[in-house]
C-alpha cells in the first residue's frame, strides 16, 4: 500500500469520538497506517493518529452536490484530495452519502470510461455469501447505459471482494420476464442479453435480495436506495417483534435460552459487518460507511480499504469496463 | 350489496381447488353470494357455487396487456365484465396481476377523472395498523399527476378501508428533504405540497415502511412493487432463520417454548391476514389476491370485496379526485 487510510472523523452519527475510536482500533488491530481528516477543536484527543485539518463539516442532512461545491475546506472534499494527491490511499468515511459521492467524483474523477459511479453496497444473506447491491445510492436517475457499467463493474467488485468465481448477476425488476419492468430496466435488460464478460443472469425480484440466488443485484440508485432502506427496517422491525415476544410478560427461562440460540443470528444481519460499501468508478477507493457506525464498523472500513488498494480494485474495474 | 361477489377459480398458484374451496367457506362462513368464473372441465367439482363459464386460462408469467387482448373468453376477462354488466358487485382474483389490472382497465373502465389506476397493499405493521402501499405494481412508469391522484386514492382508501381518521401520506424517497429523490418524486413533492384535501407528511424512507409512522405510501408501481417482493423476501428469509436456529440440534425444549412465543408474530407478518390488494381507480371493486392465495386468503379476500361494496369504495375515490 502507498500510503496511509485517510478516515473522515466528522462523518456519521457518532462522530468524531466513535470514528476516532475505531480509527484507533484499525491501527492498533490491523496494523494499517491511518490518518483522520477533520476540525481539531471538534476531535479534540486523536489517540496518537496524525490529523489532516479540515475547518468546514458537512452535516448528514445537507444537499450532497451543493455542500461540495460550497465547502471546499471540509472532511470530505479535504479527504478526497488527499487521495488524489497521493497523501492517502483510501479514503473511508461514515458521512452524507451524496456529499461523499459528490467529492469522491469531483477530486478523484472518474475511470476512464465509466459514465457515473455507483455505491456497491453488500446485503448479508444467511448462510451464504452476500448480494452485492448497486446502485444503492448514488445516481437516483439512471440511464440503461450506466447499469450495463454497474453489471460489469458490480462483477469485478464481487469477484475481488467476496472471491466469487463467475458471479451471477441480475438486473432488479418486477418479473423474471424481460418484457417485465419499466422502461429503463426493459432497455437495459436488451443490453445486458448481448454483454460478454458477464454472467447475466436475467431478471430478479425483491424477494430474491436475501435468498442467495444471485451475487449481483443491478438497480438505480433510487431503487436501489429505497430497497436498501426497506431491508434494514423490515429487519429491524422484525428483530425487535421477536426480542419483544421472547421477554414479554408471559416469557420464562427458556426464552432467554431461546435468544442465545438467535445470538449468532444477529451477527449475521448485522450491516457492520461488512464494513461499509464500494463507490465503483472513481479514480481511487472511497469506502462508505452506514450513518450509524461504531468504532467497530470503522475497523471493518479500514480493513477493506486496505484490501482493496492492496487487490488493486481501481485496475480491476477500469479493465472490467474496457471491454 | 347489488350482487353475488365473483371469484376467480383459475387464478393464483393453487386454483382451482384451494380457490373454489376458498369460496365455499365465504359463503358458509361469512354468508356472502358467491359465483365462480372459470373453466368448469378443469374445476370439477364447484361445491355446490354457480359457476360462470370461461374457455380461456391467462397464466401467472404471460403478458398481461396482450392476454387480456387475445384471450376475450378468459376468467379474468369475463369476471371483469360481469361486474361491468351488473351480474356481479366485485371481483376476486389471485391471478396474473397484470392482467386483472388490464382487464379491470379495459371492462369494467376508470373513474371519470382518473388517469391511472394503482394497486393498494397493505402492509402488515406489528402493533400497529397497517401501512398502505400504493400503486405496487399497476403501472411501472409513472406521471407526478397520477402519483398525486394515488394519494388522493389512498387516503381515501385508507379510511374507509382501515378506519383511520386523517391518515398520514408521504411519499417514498431517499431522503426526508424535499430536494432528495429522483425526478419523478422531486415533481411530485411539488404538486403533493399544495394540494387540499390529503394529510402528506413529506418524504418517507424505505425505513419507515413498517415503522407505523405513515398510513399511506405514494410510489410508482415499479417502486412499489420492488419493496413489496423485498419485504415478502426478507420476512421470508428471517423467519426461515429463526425457526431454524430454534429447531437446530442445539435447541431444546426451551426453543419450543420460545417458538410458542413467537407463534402470534407469524400471525401478525401473514400477508394473507389482509385479504388482499384492491385496485384503486376502476368504475368496480377488483380486488388482486397475492399468487400464493390460501383458501383462508379467498375467505378473507371475499370480505373485504363485500365490505368495500357496502361503503361504497369507488364513490368515494370518484369523490376524492375531484377535489
Amino acid at each position: 500500500m502507498s500510503g496511509p487510510i485517510a478516515v473522515d472523523a466528522m462523518g456519521g452519527d457518532h462522530a468524531p469520538d466513535e470514528i476516532v475510536a475505531g480509527a484507533r482500533r484499525a491501527v492498533d488491530e490491523l496494523g494499517v497506517d491511518v490518518v483522520l481528516v477533520g476540525r481539531g477543536a471538534d476531535i479534540g484527543d486523536t489517540l496518537g493518529l496524525e490529523l489532516v485539518e479540515a475547518s468546514e463539516v458537512i452535516s448528514m442532512s445537507e444537499d450532497g452536490a451543493k455542500s461540495v461545491r460550497t465547502k471546499k475546506d471540509s472532511s470530505l472534499v479535504r479527504g478526497s484530495e488527499l487521495v488524489r494527491d497521493g497523501g492517502a490511499s483510501a479514503f473511508v468515511s461514515a458521512g452524507n452519502t451524496g456529499a461523499t459521492v459528490a467529492a469522491a467524483l469531483l477530486r478523484m474523477g472518474r475511470i476512464k470510461g465509466v459514465a457515473r459511479p455507483g455505491v456497491a453496497t453488500a446485503i448479508p444473506v444467511p448462510g451464504a455469501g452476500p448480494t452485492v447491491l448497486l446502485d444503492s445510492g448514488a445516481m437516483a436517475d439512471c440511464q440503461p447505459s450506466w447499469l450495463m457499467q454497474y453489471a460489469q463493474m458490480g462483477s469485478a467488485f464481487a469477484k475481488i471482494r467476496f472471491g466469487v468465481d463467475r458471479p451471477r448477476v441480475g438486473l432488479l425488476s418486477i418479473g423474471e420476464e424481460s418484457s417485465k419492468g419499466n422502461q429503463l430496466t426493459k432497455d437495459t435488460h436488451a443490453l445486458l442479453k448481448e454483454l460478454d464478460g458477464i454472467n447475466f443472469i436475467g431478471n430478479v425480484e425483491g424477494r430474491e435480495m436475501m435468498s442467495g440466488d444471485v451475487d449481483v443485484v443491478v438497480t438505480d440508485g433510487f431503487t436501489g436506495n429505497v430497497v436498501l432502506k426497506t431491508l434494514e427496517g423490515s429487519l429491524r422491525t422484525i428483530v425487535n417483534a421477536v426480542f419483544g415476544a421472547l421477554s414479554g410478560p408471559d416469557a420464562g427461562a427458556a426464552a432467554g435460552e431461546a435468544l442465545g440460540l438467535l445470538a449468532p443470528l444477529a451477527v449475521e444481519f448485522d450491516p457492520d459487518t461488512y464494513g461499509g460499501a464500494l463507490l465503483l468508478g472513481v479514480n481511487g477507493v472511497s469506502i462508505i460507511g452506514h450513518g450509524s457506525s461504531s468504532a467497530t464498523a470503522i475497523v471493518n472500513a479500514v480493513g477493506v480499504a486496505r484490501d482493496m488498494v492492496d487487490a488493486d480494485v481501481v485496475g480491476s474495474l477500469a479493465a472490467a469496463v474496457r471491454v
